[in-house]
């Protein structure tokens, strides 16, 4: 069994979390957090911005999977990895597979959007193209595992990327340590875990949400019911947020700890896009903008005077970025 | 005379802009310098963003608008002051006025675009509109001036501007206090005189650009022949920097220390917006792109190896945006 199968059954620890910080901080930058009177006036929250969007490779991910890659063990390492992703985890491994001298192979669907296709290429990976009506992109992955010795990498669901995805939780309270709350979006849920991890351990007060697209709300049901619950591919813009089922390691950590899960709607996303363009001048792709969207609708408690945002990403093409903004102009 | 008249004669020094950073420090933000592996690949010089994009009001012109009030006496804050302009100098006048209490008179064109106008109004200066095509509106400015005692405030050609503009310039040395060279765009002349400044003070060595829209060239021919020299009303896509001549004040800086004025085309302009936005997930409004243009399409002389470029403004509406994207899409 290779270090990072025996470590699958670890509870994530604040410890964790700092040496995934030590080991990542040449790597991946550590973000501006902004801020936006315009903003704070439009919701009455005083509300910080954790720039991930302005992350390299344009997305949290960078961090998990960095974490992921240097707690291999140097044999582990020239074996290589394997992942599967259409989106932002997949540039996050080419970037830190190359910068790390790690061979990497990546399961991307036929259909994979040709800018992210194009900027996960140019790092120099591997990429093995599946059906993704015919094939499952797991099953593919195992199999290249098991052919060359690679090691699989998860998107989530793993120790290392969750302790990964807590270092921007990290310097954001470092930062503003003061906030009552805090807010990410949902997708496999490693983000909001990382994040969990961090606050239990740092301010046990504060009241943490996640946030979710209404039509791709399977955190939502899964919690209300206790259980994992699994819902059809929902047809959200915010395509990181497309996951059907919370994750086998991320959904008891996010149950632990997590106040509600917040719904906002295809609109709210798509005008808290345009909101950080034109006021803050800053390009968050839809999936990065549901955390902020929830506050900037008011889905938080009232009482609640200032919040922690997480803006996860900003990959987003030409072609979707005019249509966001055609729409609002 | 007021102060304000009094000091239009006297040279701006280090000690003006030093002065003006200790001013304006709690109002204007220390925006974050930027970087991206991208666009040094893409150019082959190492490239720092100092993210006026990200000020407040959206453009370096709050240092500017700040520092022009905080030294005013106590008596010609409370007689207020007139500027004109229908761009990122209202919307700064604007806010800086609405924070110091100063009465605030603007005179905008009655074709503004309907968003600068908007954004200004918000913060609740007076507002007097000018016929482009018919009246002049510094002549409209000066006699508002006479009528109510309130002072003028220019957008560039004056030494407290000046000196305001300089402090972005001063925060970027401070961060990289190394690199080869610095380029800004030329509007007035406002932010790259200041710039010199602080350049002749603390890096007497350092290579000093100026970029401009090729189709508005009045300070390229300006320098050329060595003395102010007009142009037609350009029809750049850079609005900030339709001036049709350089400043009185801001010439013979320039003048003294710029070693060239380089000119980019409007499709190099836009395709840079895009580059910003996709590759670094910042919104730049196109006269806020033009220096970043000239580094990105290699106009500098090529021995250059790292260049200071200030990203000066990211004012746009949401039409323009989808119209920049939607022709790189």
């Amino acid at each position: 069994m290779s270090v990072a199968e025996e470590v699958l059954h670890k509870p994530v620890t604040m410890d964790d979390v700092l040496a995934a910080a030590d080991r990542i901080r040449t790597l991946a930058r550590k973000t501006p957090v902004g801020s936006s009177h315009l903003f704070n006036e439009a919701c009455g929250t005083s509300t910080f911005f954790k720039c991930e969007n302005l992350q390299r490779g344009g997305s949290f991910k960078i961090r998990g999977a960095l974490n992921f890659l240097m707690s291999l063990s140097e044999e582990e390492r020239a074996r290589g990895i394997v992942t599967f992703s259409s989106g932002n985890h997949a540039q996050a491994v080419a970037i830190a597979a190359a910068h790390l001298g790690v061979p990497a192979t990546i399961v991307m669907p036929t259909d994979a959007p040709k800018a992210k296709l194009e900027s996960t290429r140019a790092y120099g990976p591997a990429i093995i193209f599946h059906d993704r009506q015919r094939e499952n992109r797991e099953e593919i992955a195992r199999k290249i595992a098991v052919d060359s010795g690679a090691v699989v990498l998860p998107s989530y669901d793993h120790p290392w990327i969750i302790a990964g995805q807590g270092t921007a939780a990290l310097e954001l309270f470092q930062e503003k340590p003061d906030i009552d709350a805090i807010v990410t979006p949902l997708g496999g849920g490693g983000l909001l875990s990382g994040t969990i991890v961090v606050a239990r351990a740092l301010r046990p007060e504060m009241r943490v949400f996640g946030a979710e697209p209404a039509i791709a709300n399977d955190w939502y049901l899964s919690l209300e019911r206790g259980e994992r619950t699994a819902i059809p591919p929902p047809a959200t813009i915010a395509d990181g947020l497309r996951t059907v089922i919370p994750g086998k390691l991320t959904f008891p950590i996010v149950q632990t700890r997590t106040e509600r899960v917040v719904l906002v709607s295809e609109e709210e996303i798509k005008s808290s896009v345009r909101f950080l363009l034109t006021r803050m001048k800053l390009v968050v792709e839809p999936s990065g903008a549901v955390a902020a969207a929830a506050v900037l609708y008011e889905k938080l408690p009232p009482e609640i005077r200032s919040a922690g945002v997480i803006l996860s990403g900003g990959n987003i093409d030409l072609k979707a970025l005019a249509e966001i903004c055609a729409e609002g102009g």
